[in-house]
């Protein structure tokens, strides 16, 4: 977000504005917390009527919804606030695509304390938190995770589900590595009533899957194998394997590892499906994806953002034909597929 | 930062840059903190050999400098990093425009506490802190302010001096009010030697004003008055009177005690030079100076931003016959100047 505020002219304006921009996260967070929007959607659109309607100040309320209004989330027109059409459709709870849960995985005590520790990080070369490895189990973030973060997924996880023909309801055995929320093999199981899903992730972070497989109707064709993707077998004859937001945890040799038993886990002629946040070769663009390094830096011990001809290469050692590269449509992420 | 990337297609990438945000703050302040920016200036211009200068790891260093080039602080061409030409001026620790000390006050344990207890804020309209009310002392605060916010002063500084014709040298009597760094006077003081300037702030901030005072040479025509601007004698017959960066911390009868007790102090003609973030009737315009608002919020009992015509009022109600407001150049505050 700060990219376009960089002045062609001398200026400590775009200094200042990042030194400040955690009030910027604050204020929307505070915001989704105190259900702002869906308040304003039901029709307290005054600061003295919001202020009744969640039970809050008045003088707490103007202030906050002015802010909301100068960030484009809210329009005031004479002290009438509005919803802004992005807070329409994400942050208003009774709208089907709202996603104000993530704030609670993107703001959590996690990131927070990740990215207080950053200093450390950049000298250590690597997260100055104990749970930096995640080869190993750390099942509380990654509930978190499953519970607040499956809004996001619906762009790709429909890309995903089209790319692999879902729709034409072929029989097929998919397994969906660090399943997390699951959405991804969930969708797949919605549009093809013949794919059997395999779930793998950590125990209790399954159970997340599972009520998600239970909710949307597909727990049928739909199984759970708790353990570590570098450990645990994998079973064998996958048409399609699901390695969506995994690699970025990982150095380069455990990323191949992985794939390696992915590939063995696989038919001929079989799939691996990766969503992942692809940087160009200059790994400064584009900024959102190229961005996702520091998150690694901050969170794991040796993560980062591949550029799409390292993750050719890794999986190519690993033994896969060929990679093709394809964008999520209005979604920074891109979905590589890697045929066995 | 967040205005310009608001899409008019519905898309949650605005709500999701603003959830991490804070992410930039972190980039930023760890950044100024290992000094990368004067490693650069100094010739350290790879991950490798800024690495070995600041003694960290070449990944952190890598993915911090592309994180940087991503929000334009530095440019990065074949792997070698250059400052961009704000961090040059401004985060160069050699450079006298200097001001990478401001992310310890605006990245400061007040700052995050009280950001991080906002929900709190809004919720009783009033900060979560116990020190927000600053008619009472809170010396460390305001130490940190003064030593670590002075840089930043410049523009309004030399503005104000310009505005209050000091190069012209003709004996002045001038009262700044809540010194802090003392700056503003200090600047007047520097231009004009027959200014005698007097600065009121709490006693061991005001330690910090007499340090720069003596820094750049105005010690002798320069004094301080230690203790609170609404109990205080103030002393009489100034011909000018600084308010800057104060009002906002106060509710509207606090302002206008205040300022009756300035008035009371100047010579007839006198005139009182506030410095201000102004926000548009609107509250949500322009951007910066009407964000100060939430700052208040958080940090102070019932401080704001005030819109031209509340100052406006204020100020004739404590007795001053015009009020005139004049945009600094190049910074989001303004000025006003009111004439007793």
């Amino acid at each position: 977000m700060a990219t376009s505020t960089a002045t062609s002219r001398p200026n400590p304006e775009h200094i200042f504005n990042t030194l400040v921009a955690f009030h910027e996260t604050a204020a929307l967070k505070t915001a989704i917390e105190l259900d702002i929007f869906t308040a304003i959607a039901d029709g307290a659109n005054t600061s003295a009527a919001l202020a009744a309607k969640i039970g809050a100040a008045e003088r707490g309320v103007r202030i906050l919804c002015d802010h909301l209004a100068i960030r484009g989330f809210l329009t005031k027109e004479a002290e009438r606030y509005a919803l802004a059409p992005d807070s329409a459709i994400f942050l208003n709870r009774h709208s089907p695509a709202y996603l104000g849960s993530i704030a609670d995985f993107l703001t959590g005590p996690w990131s927070k304390k990740n990215f207080e520790a950053l200093a450390e990080a950049v000298r250590k070369g690597g997260t100055a938190s104990a749970t930096g490895d995640n080869t190993k189990p750390n099942e509380e973030l990654w509930i978190n995770f499953a519970r607040s973060m499956a809004p996001l997924t619906v762009p790709a996880a429909e890309f995903i589900a089209g790319l692999t023909g879902a729709a034409e309801g072929r029989p097929c055995k998919v397994l969906d590595i660090a399943a997390g929320h699951g959405m991804y093999g969930i969708t797949m199981a919605k549009k093809n009533p013949n794919a059997q899903i395999v779930a793998l992730d950590w125990p209790r972070v399954l159970e997340v899957a599972q009520e998600n497989a239970k909710k949307l109707g597909v727990a049928d064709h739909y199984t759970t194998k708790p353990g570590s993707a570098f450990e645990t077998d994998l079973g064998s004859g996958y048409d399609f394997v699901l390695l969506t937001n995994i690699f970025h945890h990982f150095d380069v040799p455990a990323c191949e590892k992985l794939m390696r038993r992915v590939h063995a886990a696989m038919k001929p002629g079989g799939k691996a499906i990766t969503l992942e946040f692809v940087p160009n070769e200059d790994r400064v663009t584009p900024p959102i994806a190229a961005a996702f390094s520091l998150v690694m830096l901050a969170g794991t011990d040796a993560g980062d953002a591949y550029a799409f001809a390292q993750y050719e290469k890794m999986f190519a050692n690993a033994g896969f034909k060929k990679t093709s590269l394809h964008p999520v449509p209005e979604m920074p992420q891109q979905v590589l597929v890697s045929e066995k």
